[in-house]
């Protein structure tokens, strides 16, 4: 399956808190970082994910939110510091390529976002993802 | 790959409509709906969608917004009228699933939002969902 | 009609900015907050949105993330200061609602992300939203 998602890096599970509905799994990426995805109860058990389990986490560009700045005091559970590595821009969006240890991100903000953050080739950035939009694939 | 997004209905590209960083794909659902994607135009080109070609469209449970009565002059592009038939709640979130044509799709809404518009099997609603919010997988 | 979407703020558009396939659209709430939705085109043409329209602006539970502290370089476009009423916790995620001017937000985020926050009714927070994630209705 060739997914649309942009976003894939591959990781391990490290733990999973179930709740009723919810679920949040802990996952370390190969690349060091440790984020936690928040998906069904329903998944966790169809897919039996575990501790150990390899999955790759699947966010799509335009759930992933930039800072140049310190990040603190913020709900938002995943931060990958990165650098940019080329910024496209359209009429109302842009698509901004992070390198992060591991792989690379594409965040799809908007123009006016690129622009007040002056991003561009070089600049250091936190890339945030909701733990919502994560999403999981076993492999 | 099997993924812990819950929604996955197949399809077939009807057009797709270029922009410089983002592109709109229309779908049409097996069960017969029409469907707009808003994904990256990368994503367009590397997986060479174009119409005819079978896709199966993949939304996180937590994407999926319900509605119980008409929907108009609303700007989310995608709705796919069903019935409920299960609803599970936990503390602060609730599953609902809804059969569609073509398939079945699980919402993950919060408790309040379940209880405020009585959710419960036999419920007729309109699930919505952002165009940016679906990803398509090849097949 | 009856939505599942939690987060309803009525406002006026300002503005309109189209891409090819992707539209930014500005909008001031009646609290006095400036917001910016992304929106398809085509949606923007359907509903006939232009300056001075008057709108509700929608944001699933799920999309919003709170912040304790300084929000800076960042590139969620959306930040609405506000304080926290009430938090109910889940096994895996936690509700949050927040007053902010002209309505009241509600936040569906971890229970971590919660618990390490120490939101508590009483806390100043900020709530964070993509401009992605946010979706508009004609009223």
């Amino acid at each position: 399956m060739s997914l649309s998602i942009r976003n894939q890096i591959s990781g391990t599970v490290l733990s999973v808190t179930p709740g009723e509905v919810m679920a949040t799994v802990r996952v370390r990426l190969d690349g060091g970082q440790e984020i936690t995805a928040a998906i069904t109860l329903e998944a966790v058990k169809e897919l039996g994910f575990a501790e150990g389990a390899a999955v790759r986490t699947l966010v799509k560009s335009t759930e992933v939110a930039l800072a140049t700045g310190a990040v603190d005091g913020l709900s938002i559970r995943n931060r990958l510091p990165g650098t940019v590595t080329d910024v496209t821009t359209g009429g109302a969006m842009a698509g901004v390529k992070v390198a992060v240890a591991g792989g690379e991100l594409t965040a799809a903000i908007t123009r006016d976002a690129a622009e007040d953050l002056g991003l561009a080739p070089g600049a250091e950035v936190t890339a945030l993802v909701k733990s919502t939009e994560i999403a999981l694939a076993a492999v």
